[in-house]
């Protein structure tokens, strides 16, 4: 099936606040952006209003004013951004959030991700697990993510339904392991790791034909766990069908270790995955937080591309390497005394440092150049879809009542903030209250609703 | 004044959770605590519920039913827990939480801190940002701050205004400076800084006579701001008072080179203190990042206590050093390759980085003792007082709906969490819209209203 149609064009009017460059955000002011019925963005008018959209931009896009539908942001409160591309994000361990304890990796594997991913084979319960995850996704403006599942190629299919009518847009990876994993959670064969992984396939395609908002998404969960017949088998599916794939790299030393004993043969962690035909530029590394030199050079090389996991990383103690907010507070950790850069100069350490407008950037355009939509996402351009977010943030009235006891956000503008303080407040202090409505290609796939639950 | 009493006692149902000792919580299930109308815990029964308390308890305090207010957790999603104590918070620099660019202390003071805490010489401005600043401590269960506010006597009077009126318990300093400071923002004498100092003194005398719930805190901004003659001064006023202080201790390197440099004849910047009288056990050190072994030997000898701040170091980049849930993180940090604890056996870099149950001590029995106030606060024990938060954490239905829009918050439970776990996902995860009721001294000082600003 190909994607439907839009009801109507959209016209969009207010700030909209994007990267221009790694270290640079453009503010359009009083903008207009046109979107027609397949979510593309056909216009981006300066200095426009709806009076001067009226009177010349509809005409010469040739739609007429009961065919529009108009969405306004309002004030120095609210501001149109490029939804979030999350590169990185284990649907299945969504209910494992914060339930990190004392663990490291390898044991955080077989405590709680092995046995939570083997009881996702359940539909009623991924269902319940999977539609939670997508929803918290879209609250916090993630429009677009890459996806792993469990090995149960229904349980799988079933995220790819789901992200599907509840319109994210999404990779989807059936995880291949037939390697190390518990006897309860495993792939019998590498002939059964192909075949799940084909099924996978053909189920998006049966709703997606044109991998349009679903991408299948070939997953080999990481090294230790894959067999090398497996690997090689996966990059020939790869070549045939130039479908994104994605694995893990380097997260953690014992589990370097352990890949150095498991292939003694390979130089190195990467040329693991290269050596079985599975660097190029249609691979996602996630974490990558160890690498060496000559792993960097030959990822590089290849074009492949890196998540980077603050996070997971932060939370399990893998190394330095959720959210752009934390991606920012680790980088401050590295150029700390102490750290691994503090030796640098001032000057380089300032540079380490990810600044607000560069966590901006690797959360949009950078994302989406990782999961290969640059000249789609991750923009307010002409030609590309509008995947987008309203976000408000509260000003504190000038009178602030002692009892004023709303549950607003936790970002409160006063009014004095120039646009980049402005920006750097809901970077540091926002979350899914600031998230006011959420597009992907054009279409409304959350609008925010404020209630207790009992 | 005294302060006043309760219109009733109060009678509270349900989960109540708290710190047993540093790495242990204590879950009392299915219990009554009973707060008396001077808001002071009178007793803890297990297995009690409302029933059983109105036919014994009750009568054993020599209580009415028609005296009493009850309040109850429900079932699994909601438990009490005490209140959270900051032991250091700039309530003059609440409107730049967030803006910290790439800014290290000493230029943050310059560029935004001097301005910020000058300009709040207005009152109206000045009730503005703390009447936000309280609310949004409490909204997050903070019952106990212990506050900077500014040089200036009236806007630091008006801060401990507003936390007797909205009830949150607090320690109110105002802040010395006769050094070293911008010429629009400083002490013009010695004797000017103790004037003031006594003028807040006797402000918080008139609202609050006992200091039972607002105490005046002695507060020389740091070494490089104060002078010797001036230090000493305010030692004699404590020693008069026997008054609680604070300061800042080895935040950032830059600064502590400018203190050697300022006090060539001092061994350390802890010596600096001491010399000058203000080391002992009544003192609250912010940061103290990166004191020497004689440092810290000293301060220990002298019972001072220390204030952690792992947000606004890892924000400032000063060291590692919001919240219990980034102190967590960041003594994640400590031990990763890299990291300054990384040389550590697995066993001991274990015990380096801080559990959930740790930085819930921390957050609540161990605030309370380094703010002085351990036989009042931080625990549901007889005789201490009720500073307390009922949480509340979402249950996902079982069968979730796709266009299920509503911002519940972002603690997901699923039901088959154990407790250990639920509280983990609630540390990792949790914020103000998990906090229902708050009460510090048992009045009920903050209530979720959950609702969008326009």
């Amino acid at each position: 099936m190909a994607l439907p149609k839009l009801d109507k064009n959209q016209a969009f009017f207010g700030t909209f606040i994007h990267s221009k460059s790694l270290g640079e955000l453009e503010y359009l002011h009083n903008a207009a952006i046109c979107v027609d019925r397949s979510g593309t963005i056909v216009a981006v008018e300066p200095n426009c209003n709806q009076q001067k959209a009226a009177e010349t931009l509809y005409a010469r896009l040739g739609w007429s004013l009961e065919d529009i539908t108009i969405t306004m942001s309002r004030d120095k409160r609210q501001f149109f951004f490029p939804g979030f591309v999350d590169a990185h994000v284990h649907a299945s361990q969504y209910p494992n959030i914060g339930i990190f304890g004392k663990t490291t990796l390898l044991d955080w594997l077989n405590t709680y991700t092995f046995p939570t991913e083997a009881s996702l084979a359940s539909l009623p319960k991924a269902r319940r697990v999977y539609t939670r995850c997508i929803r918290q996704g879209l609250a916090h403006g993630t429009t677009t993510a890459a996806y792993y599942a469990t090995i149960d190629v229904n349980s799988t299919n079933l995220l790819a339904d789901l992200c599907y009518s509840m319109g994210q847009r999404a990779f989807v990876g059936r995880v291949c392991m037939d390697h190390l994993g518990p006897d309860y959670y495993l792939d019998e064969s590498v002939d059964h790791s192909i075949a799940a992984t084909q099924a996978t396939i053909e189920h998006i395609r049966s709703i997606d034909s044109g991998f349009e908002l679903i991408s299948p998404i070939i997953t080999p969960r990481f090294a230790p766990a894959c067999s090398g017949e497996m690997m090689s088998k996966l990059s020939e599916i790869q070549k045939q069908t130039q479908l994104p794939m994605q694995t893990h790299i380097s997260e953690n030393v014992n589990e370097i270790a352990l890949v150095k004993e498991l292939f003694p043969d390979r130089k190195s962690y990467a040329d693991v995955y290269d050596a079985h035909g599975l660097l190029n530029e249609k691979m996602i590394l996630a974490h990558a937080v160890h690498l060496t030199e000559e792993e960097a050079d030959l990822i590089a090389e290849r074009k492949a591309k890196v998540a980077h996991c603050p996070c997971s990383n932060s939370a399990l103690s893998s190394g330095v390497a959720r959210a752009a907010r934390h991606a920012k507070l680790v980088s401050n950790h590295l150029i700390m005394p102490g750290g691994a850069l503090h030796d640098l100069s001032p000057e380089e350490r300032d540079k380490a440092k990810l600044s607000v407008e560069e966590v901006l950037y690797l959360a949009t355009r950078g994302g989406a150049q990782v999961v290969g939509l640059a000249d789609k996402i991750g923009g307010f351009e002409v030609g590309k879809q509008w995947d987008a977010q309203l976000l408000h943030t509260g000003v504190v009235p000038d009178e602030v009542a002692e009892d004023d006891y709303i549950n607003y956000s936790n970002v409160d503008i006063f009014g004095w903030e120039t646009w980049d303080e402005h920006i750097a407040k809901w970077v540091f202090n926002g979350d899914s209250r600031n998230v006011r409505k959420v597009w992907v290609r054009g279409r409304l796939v959350h609008e925010l609703v404020l209630k207790q639950d009992g």
